[in-house]
This record gives structure tokens, sequence and C-alpha cells, in this order.
């Protein structure tokens, strides 16, 4: 099946099984904003747990924080988002519908990138086993003349990015004889300059309101609060603050489901060292986060590092991790080395002194910092996709039998365990209830008495319920009950007594927190 | 101590111990906004699970959700906020400063009240045990006059809010005489309708961006999201869904700390049962809330329900659990009968029919929905409030000596232990460090070895931590350690081993949802 139909497959799976909604459907839906359903709140909750604990319950050094959503309008002059934080917008005059003009720019690079694969495509097909991907690829007069294209192209596209020259972001567009995808004309308007933060009016005087931002990161959050929780938690560096909040970013262009929305969740953790010893905090970090990653156990395979090769104007080292999508590998962790940018910057505006007196080095100095910025819902997306499957079975008279499951790590499942009487009656249900009246104080348990077991398996498999236990006739005379496992569909049979104990090692967060060590 | 100083002295603590900062503080501040420091986020985080644990974990008919903050605008018009989420405003001329008309007006007859107060505290003085202060009240011209003066500008304000009166609402700030306390004039503008709701600007297309607004309660997110959840999660009536997150007012006069502010966070559920049964389900949600507050054993002579004489358009009953601040009895938590006014706006706003077949009944209906709703940051400041202490301790050499403590609830307490090498050598901080790192998967702990025991003791008492346990030269020997209690100040000498035992049991939210059956 092709990697876009599974991506497609996976959102219609979130609609139905309650895990991700499209926010105020009924009123036909709002632009790039989504609403987690009952399993899916469980499960970013237990995303939040897993990273919230593995970040400040195992880390001596580091605490947390949960600083608003708004905050002091000065605080983004200073981390320079009021003036840089734009995207170049532009709008054509006839169909009146506004585009980015970099992503119009990139679109005219993907269509050079799409002739030369097409050439590449029908030579493939010509030559077959023979064929020299590279060598034709350097000889070929029409991949040679696109490459060119692109080449040209891109050059000119980065200058321009690079210069912040939006006049000449509108001469590309002209030159490529870019046309709107709707009205097909080349009327367009100038490129302007489109601020991402969302604004609105604080409190209310006579002399008018205080202007201020959705804040577009948590991060400023934790610098603006690094003195308090230095002093108040008697902190000594290095030392971490980490939090978790919602940001919201005005993009024009949102993609991808939940992968960039413009109300999202961040866990960011501000990492403040003593200057010089910042990028062995990086490489550290780096690491560590990798394994944090991988201990989900989704394959090492399908992540990856990506060094930035421009760095942000407050960076000085910058590295992606990066997970294999169904539309490719994508950054769902940014590791960055802030330098000292942020808490000079604040220190500047708000004319207070931050500054780290070390009793090691008997001087002050303003902190570096190395920063781990993860997307909740992005994290979210990469788990779905990553234990989403279509397995075929062997059905028991010979036909082919499907079934989707979510192998979730037990962990983070929503449900942890589904108690099914095998009928409504005879006391069966009773039974069912008195065992998840024992464990529902331990995790997460769901009743379930509908249909067949094997339709009941296929619902709790299709929501990543790890365990199910049967109540039969068998169970009112021995108190055992069927057990059987969400991956294997292996069923055992097990004293009830013995339920809470084989569960609960499983979907305990320390069999996670062991893999980090 | 007067109530007043010990809720001054609560938010110096708040800040001074890593609870709860004011939000940009290096900027001067934001009006009415505030952010959890490092051991505010804990105790927060905390409460939440205790909520969403005891309703969802612990109901098998009650799911959950997280709804995003951004919603479709026509929500807001069907709910009624767009047209009726408002505050009367005036402004003086002269200072430029303005004010809520209604606050004017209820400061007007709390000066009334004053002067009766200081009748009786004078007559009382004079009269001693002997005073009558019901027939001196009933009888004192002076008490009586006021007491007019009180009764018919009440009765006028009253019927002035209830016709959403603003021209009558001037007219009696202008007979009143009531001045600007900043210019002392009466030199005042008319009053005008103010909406709480922040507004904002979505998306951003060549014919304009879409107004949108930050909710100003997280209920609606619930009763657009119902159809989704009761299909895809199968749910059948009654049964509940429950969200936490952050609501938005704009509120003009902000007060009492993080009691009122403007961003703050809701734990609410919507509770959906058949019409008719509403009244009953009422009464069961009010015990079962009730009882959630006091199992946390501040003392139930502490809480009170308060019913609503005036009930909201949409209600058919209202009920609030009062918790006794520093400040008065005070609201936690409201418990509304809401009818079928939410869902059955929403169907006609919206176009989709919102309903649910009842198979017993074999008819459709609107469900009626029964809401509990408490603030997050004013459970936060409830719980603050109750648990602070100051004690007098005999010192041992006989001089009076203080401590303050916070009796926290030990599940919801932000670190749970405390482990302290007695000195800096001789091997017991790498012994304290080892234990700790045996315990920091079941519970949050925290490495302290500055200062003297007592001090050490001292620090974890304002923050709450129910155990100390000090590690000393016999500890190497015989693996044993002095365990502290917060509250007795006991100390007793326990093996290692035993220690995870002896505080888990302690710290599990299990003993406190012991208390809910």
């Amino acid at each position: 099946m092709a990697q876009e139909d599974i991506f497609k497959k996976l959102i219609a799976h979130c609609k139905e099984y309650g895990f991700v909604f499209q926010s105020s459907e009924i009123y036909d839906g709002l632009g790039a904003v989504y609403d987690y359903g009952q399993n899916g709140v469980e499960l970013k909750n237990n995303i939040k747990k897993y990273w919230w604990d593995s970040m400040v319950m195992l880390h001596e050094n580091v605490v947390g924080l949960d600083s608003a959503i708004f905050m002091h309008p000065t605080i983004w002059k200073a981390s320079g988002h009021v003036d840089a934080f734009n995207d170049p917008l532009i709008d054509n005059k006839d169909s009146k519908k506004r585009y980015r003009a970099d992503v119009l720019i990139e679109e005219q690079l993907a269509k050079f990138e799409e002739k030369m694969d097409k050439e590449v495509a029908k030579a493939q097909k010509r030559f077959g086993d023979a064929f020299d991907e590279k060598q034709f690829r350097e000889t070929n007069p029409r991949v040679l003349a696109n490459q060119q294209k692109w080449d040209e192209l891109h050059a000119r596209f980065s200058k321009a990015l690079n210069d912040n020259n939006l006049a000449e972001l509108k001469q590309i567009i002209e030159d490529q004889e870019i046309v709107c995808p709707i009205s097909g004309s080349r009327n367009w308007t100038d490129v302007r300059q489109f601020n991402l933060m969302f604004g609105t009016e604080m409190g209310s005087t006579a002399d008018g309101a205080l202007k201020v931002y959705l804040r577009p990161e948590t991060a400023q959050g934790i610098f603006v609060n690094y003195l308090n929780v230095q002093k108040t938690g008697r902190m000594k560096i290095p030392f971490g603050i980490a939090q978790i909040g919602k940001a919201f970013r005005n993009e024009i262009v949102a993609r991808q489901f939940i992968f960039r929305m413009r109300e999202f969740e961040q866990m960011e953790m501000q990492f403040f060292v003593r200057p010089g010893s910042e990028l062995e905090w990086f490489d550290k970090w780096k690491q560590t986060r990798m394994k944090w990653h991988q201990a989900l156990g989704f394959g090492e395979e399908n992540y990856r590092f990506h060094e930035h090769e421009k760095l942000a104007h407050y960076a000085n080292a910058a590295v992606d991790v990066e997970y294999k999508f169904p539309f490719g590998f994508k950054e769902v962790e940014g590791i960055h080395s802030r330098t000292d940018f942020d808490l000079s910057q604040h220190q500047e505006f708000s004319g207070k002194k931050i500054q780290y007196y070390d009793p090691e080095l008997e001087k002050s100095y303003v902190p570096f910092v190395v920063e781990t910025s993860i997307g909740v819902d992005r994290m979210f997306l990469q788990i779905m996709s990553a234990s989403y499957f279509e397995e075929e079975l062997e059905a028991a008279n010979g036909k082919k039998d499907t079934r989707v499951v979510l192998k979730l790590p037990a962990p983070l499942a929503p449900i942890k365990l589904a108690v099914m009487p095998l009928i409504k009656k005879d006391g069966l249900p009773e039974k069912a209830r008195e065992i998840i009246d024992d464990l529902k104080f331990d995790f997460n348990c769901q009743y379930d008495e509908k249909d067949s077991i094997g339709k009941r398996y296929r619902r709790q498999d299709a929501i990543g319920t790890p365990f199910c236990a049967t109540v039969d006739h068998q169970t009112l005379e021995d108190a055992t009950v069927t057990i059987r496992h969400r991956d294997t569909m292996l069923q055992e049979r097990v004293a009830i007594a013995d339920l809470k104990g084989i569960i609960a090692s499983q979907v305990n967060f320390k069999a996670l927190f062991a893999k980090l060590k």
C-alpha cells in the first residue's frame, strides 16, 4: 500500500476511534485546529507523562515550570518575534487568494525535480537492471537542463530569503511565470511580511488596552522565569527547567493533519550551562533525547539526526531528531544550542541583571542554554504512525481475515485492560465489573459486553489495548479468566488474583524508564 | 493573626518557595496573570491528576476530552457569550480611569454595611457580654437609617442588573454621588457594555481574517464534541465527558491573587442524562463532588453548599461548593443543571441534529446536562490556604521557635521524599544519591546537602514534603536511615529496604480514592 494511502487511513482511524476530531466539526470545522477525543486525550497525557517524568523525576537537576500563555509584550520584542517571526505573503488579484511567496517558489523548484525524476523513471524502465542513475543524471541533456534551472532558481531564492528581499521574491515569481492555481493568472500583488503571532487586547482603560500576543513558543516563559526558579529552587548550574504548554502560530499554509497546527502543544526543556561548555552539553542531550525516542521500540532504523546547515540567529549548533513518517523523514524534536542570546536580550530589554554567580569560577555570567523541544501533537502523530498496522490473519475457516491494530507501547495505551463477559447473563457481567472495580485504581479499564468476543477483540486492537480478559462460566468456578495479548493474539488462562501483577508490570512507565539508564 | 495577614503571608510564601510567580515579573508583571514555579507546577499537576483519575478512571461512564482553545466563532453566538458575556464599564473623565459600574455600586453598598458594623462594634464595646446584637440592629436609629439606604439601593441595583439597564446604573452612580477614587470627581461617562472574551484574528486571506475568540469556558468544547464522543465511544446515556484546559476572560477588576485571573484553567465534566432525570443526577453529583473535596482532609466544617437564588438563563438548578478562605467562604466548584439549553442551541446554530436515540424509551431526544466545574487555580489556592500553618515549637534550649509548614495531603505534595546526608563527606552524599536512584522511579525525590539538618527540615516543611530521610554514619553500617514525618516531626529509624513501602503507601493516590467509595 502506498505511504500516502496509509496516512489517509490513519487520519480516518483517528477520527473513527475517538483519537482526533476536527475542531468545531459540527460547524464545518476550523482550519488547522484539532480536538483530542476520549482515546486521544489519554494517549496524549501518557506521552506528556513519559516526557515529564523522564525529565523532571529522573534528573536531579531538572525542575518543572508552568508559565502562562499571556506574557508581557516586550518579551516578544526582546526575543525577536515581533520583528522577524514573519511569512512573506502574496495575493493574486484575480482569484483574491493569498499565498506564501516562498511556498510558491518551493513548488516551482519541486516541478523541476519532478521533470528530472520523470526522465529518470522513463530511462530506468527502458534499461532495467543495467540502469546507472547517477551516470544518467550527469549526462542526460533534459535532466541537465532542468538541473541547471533548479540550481539557478535555488541560488536566487536562497539569497532573497537571506536578504529578506521581498521585491526580489516577487520578481522571481514573475520571472518564473508562476500562475495562481485558482485563477491561472499572473496578476500578483507585492509581497508583504505577515507576522505569525496571534494578537489580542488585554484589559480596558480609558486610554486603550494593552496589545498582547499568544506565545508562539513556550521557551520564553522559561527564560523570563530563570531568575525566580534559580533563586527559589536554589539551583546550581548546570540545571534545566522543563515545561509543557500550548503555543500558537497563525500559519497560512497548515498541512498534514496534526503535523502543523495553529494551536499546538510543546514540551520544552532549557538547560542552563557555563559558557564554553554548551557544545559538550548539546552532544549529551542529543544522545539522551535519541535514547528517549528509541526506548519506545519503534525501530532504531526509523530515526536519524539531521544537522542544520543554516543556523538561527540565536544558535551555535542545532540538530533535529527525525522519524520516518509515511510522508518521509520529518522532525519530531529539535535540540538547539541557543547560546546566551535569549537571557542577554531579556537582560537588555528588562533592565534586570540576569546572571549566575558561579562559586567555583568565582565570577558571574549570563548562562548559556541548550534547548530540547518537542511538539506534543507531532509526537502523537509519530506514535500513531509507528503503531498502526493492518495485518492479514488466517481465519479458522481458511479464509483471509484482516485486523487493524495499534501496537502502542503498553504504558502509552489509552486503555490497559478490557474486561469482557462471554455472555450478558448468568452473573458474568457482574463478575466482570467486580474485576474492574478491583483493578481500576491501578490502571484504565474498560467494560465491554456488546457483540461477539472476536469483534470486541478487534475494537480493542484498534485503540491499542494491550490486554483483554474474558469472563466465562469457568471463571465463576475457579476464579480464572482468559487473558489475550494484543500483539501476539495469544490467549492464556490465568487466576484473577494474578491479573494485576501481570498487567501492571507491562503498563508501568518504569519499564520504559529502565531503558533510559 | 488576622485572616488578611495570613493571606498576604501565603502569597509571599508562594513566591518565596517556587509555587506561584507574577507573570513576566522581570518586565514588572502582567495584570492578573501568574506563572507556576517548580513546586507549584507539581502541586497543580497532582490536583489535576486527582480530579482526572477520580472522574475518568473510577467512573465507567465518564470519558475524557481535550478540545482546542480556538473554536468556531459561531459557537459563542450559540452559547450566548457574544451577546451577553459583558461587564458594564464607566470612565471618569477627569482621571481617565475605567471602572466596573456594578463594582462601584457594590462598594457603595459595602460602605453602608461598614457604617452599621461600626455602630455595632461601638455598642458592643460599651455593653460587653450583655450586648444583644440582633436587638441593637433592629432598634438603633443610626443602624436603621443605614439599613434603609442599603435596602433601597440594593433593590434598585438588582433591578437595573436584571433589566440590563445601563442608563439606570449610571443614574444610581450619580444619585449616590459616587466619586472616582483617583480624581475625586463625579464627572462620569455613560455606562457601556464590555465583552469579556479575548478576540483575535485567524488566518489571512485577501478578503480578511476570521475573527475568533479565546474560549471563556471549556464546557462548549465538550458540547460541540458530544456527537463525536458518543458515537465513536459507543457511549450510552447517562454518561459524562471530562476535560481540563485553559480558559480566558478579560476581567477588568481581577482580584485576590490567583482567585480570579485573566488566564485560568478549568476542570469541567458535562454529564448527559435523560430529560426529567436531571435533578436526580444533580443531587448525586452534588454529593459526589462534596465527598471529593472533603476527602482531602481539611475539615468538613470548612465546606458548605451555597444554593443559587438567581439562576442563569440555561440552568434549572445550581449550587456552589464553598470553602472557608482567609477572606471568607468562596466558591471552589459549581454544579449546574444546564438543561438541554447548550445542545439545543448548537443544534439550531449548526443545523446538525444533536440527539440521542434511547433504546429503552424507543425515542430520540436532546440530552439534558449536569455540569461540575472547578477552577484549577482556585482549587490550588484553596489547598494552599488550607495547608499553610505557622506553628510555635518548643526548642531544645527552652526558647520559642516557629516553623511554617504546608500540611499538604501527601499524594499532592510536590516532593515526596528529601534525602539528606548528615555531612558532605565520608561517602554519605554518595549513599544518599544511591537511595534516590532507587526510589526516583516511584515518586519525586529531592537531594539536599546544604545547611544544618534542622534548616533542611524547615525548607522541606515549607514546601510540604511529607518525608525526610537522613543518611548518617550508621547508615553505612546497618543500611538504615532516620525517617522524619512532616506533620508530627517524629523521627524513626527504618531499613532503607523498607523506605519505598512506607512512603509509597502514603503518597499513592489510591489512599485518596479509597475515601471516595
